[in-house]
């Protein structure tokens, strides 16, 4: 995400110890567990107005109370509990005495775990994901738009930045959509609560982690929404930020310690400089400003070295896992984490799900730059970190010059071949998820001047290459928007809300344009979802001539032939040159128009990609 | 060196066994060879007509005849040969013999080894390398200029693609211009023989390898020069060309067999494409016409899978070594050689000579695929080139860039900033040869639209920024060009021949901007060559804010900041952000000026750099 999101109205400072009045005990997080996790180690936050003057007991079969811990801020008791294998799932109270003073107590539960083969599957190369902001998709419940008490009230849909009013409920009910298009991922930007003054729909902002924001849904709707994907053969992917907590959370209103967020003398922004990170001979300074300045006057860097941060945020993300069984995780603000614990997180996740997919947001200048993030350390970063894989904006960027660019020996059409031939940089660059847009950035359509040769180019690049696609919704009918401002890349669906003029989730309401559009990427991802050969195949790459790009996907059950041409006007190739993957075929089917063709010669309109599955020599 | 640089005027095919009328014994190579080398094996490869009709005799103590080898063409023999350990250096006669014919004897010598310590000792980052070409540099001997029976004939000053008449005797009367100017080690373009009908003084087309091209001088001449440099405290490079072999040579004219070079059905140039070799998705087509196809029509592939090429490179460059005492090898075209033979190589070079240094010539899009090919193998290439460093043409295309371009998040001043923070590809980037331009493309300060500030600016970064810095002839002197065609490049130096009209080699022959370059490259050449800070310290940089790039070289000695303002109007810095790195100075000398400032405040002209050494706070 950008640091250009949010309209940072003031600089919030610190608080701390600043909300006298809550309540005796206000919270005890994770609300609740289970039985028979890996890792037998729990740590309850508890918040309450001083708190940490009473006496914490309980006594439950198989649990023992390991450490209680006092913090700096006396409204804040840690407790460290340990829970032996062969738990028997169930309630007991935790009391929190004092003397002269009525119990406190909280009915803590240890739930049996839920083992459901289709809970928690893992997003692959075998997946399309389709990214989309719950606020802006589709309004299910119009009785959730604005919720008294919190900071931001109503909607406004006539401005960008202020709440649209969709939900969980309507992206539930238009999953029938996704999953008609291709589909097999959901990726909702966070949906847990933003209690922000402004710009609340943005959700990176966090302030309850174990809460659905309640104009979004509840927990329990959440829940229900994963387990329809599942129903429906679709995944569930979950955003998650590690590296900032929105200042209206009781976290930061109410700090358990001066420690859980970085400080500094004043307000201090990130340098947004990955480079920082990676650079051998880089200043210390730099690197701090880097990695322990804020994101945003509203976003405050957490100080993931702090083991109460970190003991924090990898239960929360553990407990939604087991929660609502989703799929993977999709981290934001990658290389802004702390390194150390970005890695043990990963192992601890997947140690309790093994499944589980996880890729970070990287948006870095190079291969190189994107490689040392992840898993394997092939690029000498001195430690492995457990990171699959990242969102591949240079792959992203490269398709976008390779079709936008004037040819030279490394641009145009050359560009993005370059580029693939990094992957040697990857112990897999196949765990990577490949993307043409996303929020934060302008509408794939706009970034090809609305060029509609271009656009479709751009879609088959998506769903022939390397890595897991990623759609960002909207673009398959056609939605466009510059970046700058960013709310113009995050309009409503139309309709996704009840008296939209037109509804483009609909063959019908779509014009032929957008339906040509639609059935385009729909014919390409529904090919995809049947074809290995575009999953988990091999890729071969031919380096591109007179501004033609050929590239082949293939297993033994097929070979997928791609050619774009890069060429204003319409471009013939003979295809011997190609022998080493054609292999004898003749002929191939055009896999859009379903047409064959002979393979002794394609003609390719300007700025057009084929898309050539092989037909079998014999044929 | 680029495909461009020859004139191609017709297609040479190959020949084979065309020279019927070759001398019964036209040559040995090696033609001399030394006792207790590391590796014991020798191979010789023997010409002469028919001579695989004769038996080979001799006899020597410590010498073992172990096989001879006929091949295709009857017109070679080679002869495996094994010389123990304590073998005692002397001469002995190998004999030809055949039934009825005369025998034919050649006088064989094993010599002893010279262990001189001022021979062979490396260029490391301590050096600074002057690169001319030496047909281009003086003409010390006319004498030698047009040579009887070689195929190029006269000399012409006026034609660019011409023999000029510069020679090493040239050269060696003006090592004390270089030696003045804080040249370390000289690097000459190839100096053996290129008997070539066209642009024979380019180089690289050899038609003999163990001979000094007569035009330059003689094989004597070339040891007493390399004498002479290291009596002067100057080291020698010699460039090497192992990819291929000139289309005038005895071995291509009449080659030993058809796998001595790389056959194709019709002439086919390599596609030029060092990614075809990186690329983990490359077709097995592009990837053989990468390596196998011809540099150029008069540029023969030498197939160096071939054992027998193999023996005859590696012997010939180890010949050169022990023979001439020369300092370190680079090595051209890298990229398009064999890589296992070349890893090979290298392992066997440096076994014989471990205090030779080597780099290989990439001209390559990224830092990632110039890091494919070093030693250390951190970027998952699977196995070891051995190839310690690389001639660093993205540290070149970054200068530039932070030079002339326009100022974005990676472009213009930040250029250098992220392409050196990529540094984490390597296992040591110091063993990188770095530089602003060389013969193969637009001099630097064309480069630089003739703008003085950023001409300054960039020799300031060559000779600060970690590698082994290389100055390209002339450049000191503001000599000009622009690579196409490439001639333009390769100019003369003014005062090289006897009679030209301006003698640059001296102070009264410079106008005074000229004078003004040549101190100031001279001023800080001398500079860092006292001072290891520069040489082999360490690097420390800062991200460029508003426009000012500011870096550090430092050691427990000294510590040296650099400040680049790209701005095009003077600029100022506090330098509070360099704490670290100013460790409490208040003071610093400008290395240029020597005047000693206030590090409190900085002020730096528009696209200048200040060269500052810190004074100790205690000052």
């Amino acid at each position: 995400m950008k640091k250009s999101l949010l309209l940072t109205v003031c600089c919030v400072m610190l608080a701390f110890g600043l909300r006298a009045q809550i309540p005796a005990l206000e919270r005890i997080e994770p609300m609740f567990w289970w039985a028979g996790m890996a890792n037998p180690n729990l740590q309850l936050i508890v918040h309450g107005n001083n708190i940490a003057s009473r006496q914490v007991q309980l006594s439950y079969p198989g649990v023992k109370l390991v450490a209680v811990h006092k913090v700096e801020n006396s409204n804040y008791l840690f407790i460290d509990l340990k829970l032996f294998s062969g738990i028997v799932p169930g309630t007991f109270p935790i009391k929190f005495v004092k003397k002269g003073e009525k119990d406190l107590t909280y009915s803590y539960s240890i739930k049996a775990r839920n083992h459901d083969a289709n809970r928690i599957q893992g997003v692959t190369n075998k997946d399309l994901i389709y990214l989309l902001m719950p606020d802006r998709f589709s309004n299910g419940d119009p009785g959730n738009d604005t919720k008294t008490g919190m900071l931001e009230q109503g909607v406004n849909r006539d401005s960008m930045y202020a709440r649209h009013g969709g939900d969980i409920q309507g992206l539930m009910n238009h999953l029938d959509y996704l999953k008609d298009l291709g589909v097999t991922a959901v990726w909702m930007t966070p949906e847990i609560e933003n209690d922000e003054p402004h710009a609340s729909y943005h959700g990176y902002a966090v302030t309850d982690y174990y809460k659905i924001d309640p104009r979004y849904g509840t927990n329990e709707l959440y829940k229900q929404y994963v387990e329809k994907c599942h129903a429906m053969g679709l995944k569930v992917i979950k955003d998650l930020v590690h590296n900032h907590i929105g200042t209206e959370s009781y976290l930061i209103k109410d700090m358990p310690m001066k420690s859980w967020v970085h400080q500094w003398p004043k307000y201090t922004n990130s340098n947004f400089r990955d480079m920082a990170v990676e650079d051998p001979h880089g200043s210390a300074l730099d690197k701090k400003i880097m990695l322990d300045g804020w994101f945003d006057h509203r976003m405050a860097d957490l100080d993931e070295t702090n083991p109460y941060v970190q003991n924090y945020l990898t239960q929360n993300h553990i407990w939604w896992v087991e929660y609502a069984g989703i799929d993977g995780f999709r981290l934001d603000t990658y290389p802004y984490n702390d390194a150390a614990y970005m890695a043990k997180w990963a192992q601890d996740v997947t140690k309790e799900f093994p499944r589980l997919s996880i890729f970070g947001e990287t948006l870095v200048w190079s291969v190189a730059n994107q490689a040392f993030f992840v898993q394997g350390d092939k690029v000498n970063r001195g430690f492995d970190t457990h990171l699959p894989g990242v969102t591949d904006g240079v792959v992203k960027d490269a398709i976008i010059e390779t079709l936008n660019g004037k040819e030279s020996w490394t641009d145009g059409v050359n560009r993005l071949y370059a580029v693939l031939a990094q992957d040697f940089l990857y112990a897999d660059p196949t765990k990577n998820t490949i993307f043409l847009d996303n929020h934060d950035m302008s509408r794939f359509l706009s970034t090809v001047h609305e060029d509609y040769a271009k656009y479709k180019s751009g879609m088959a690049m998506l769903l022939t290459l390397r890595g897991v696609p990623q759609l960002y919704y909207g673009d398959e009918i056609l939605m466009k928007g510059e970046s700058n401002p960013d709310g113009l890349v995050r309009e409503d669906f139309a309709g996704g809300w009840k008296g939209d003029k037109a509804n483009k989730f609909t063959a019908a309401g779509r014009n032929e344009k957008e339906n040509d559009a639609f059935n385009y990427v729909r014919k390409l991802a529904n090919y995809r979802k049947n074809t290995t050969a575009l999953q988990t195949g091999k890729l071969m790459q031919f380096i591109p001539q007179k501004g033609i790009y050929v590239y082949f996907r293939y297993d033994d059950k097929k070979s997928v032939m791609m050619v774009y041409n890069s060429n204003e006007k319409e471009a013939s190739t003979t295809t011997d040159y190609f022998a080493e993957r054609i292999n004898g075929a003749k002929k191939a089917k055009n896999v859009i128009s379903d047409e064959t063709i002979n393979l002794d010669k394609l003609t390719i309109p300007g700025k057009s990609t084929l898309i050539l599955e092989l037909l079998p020599a014999t044929k």
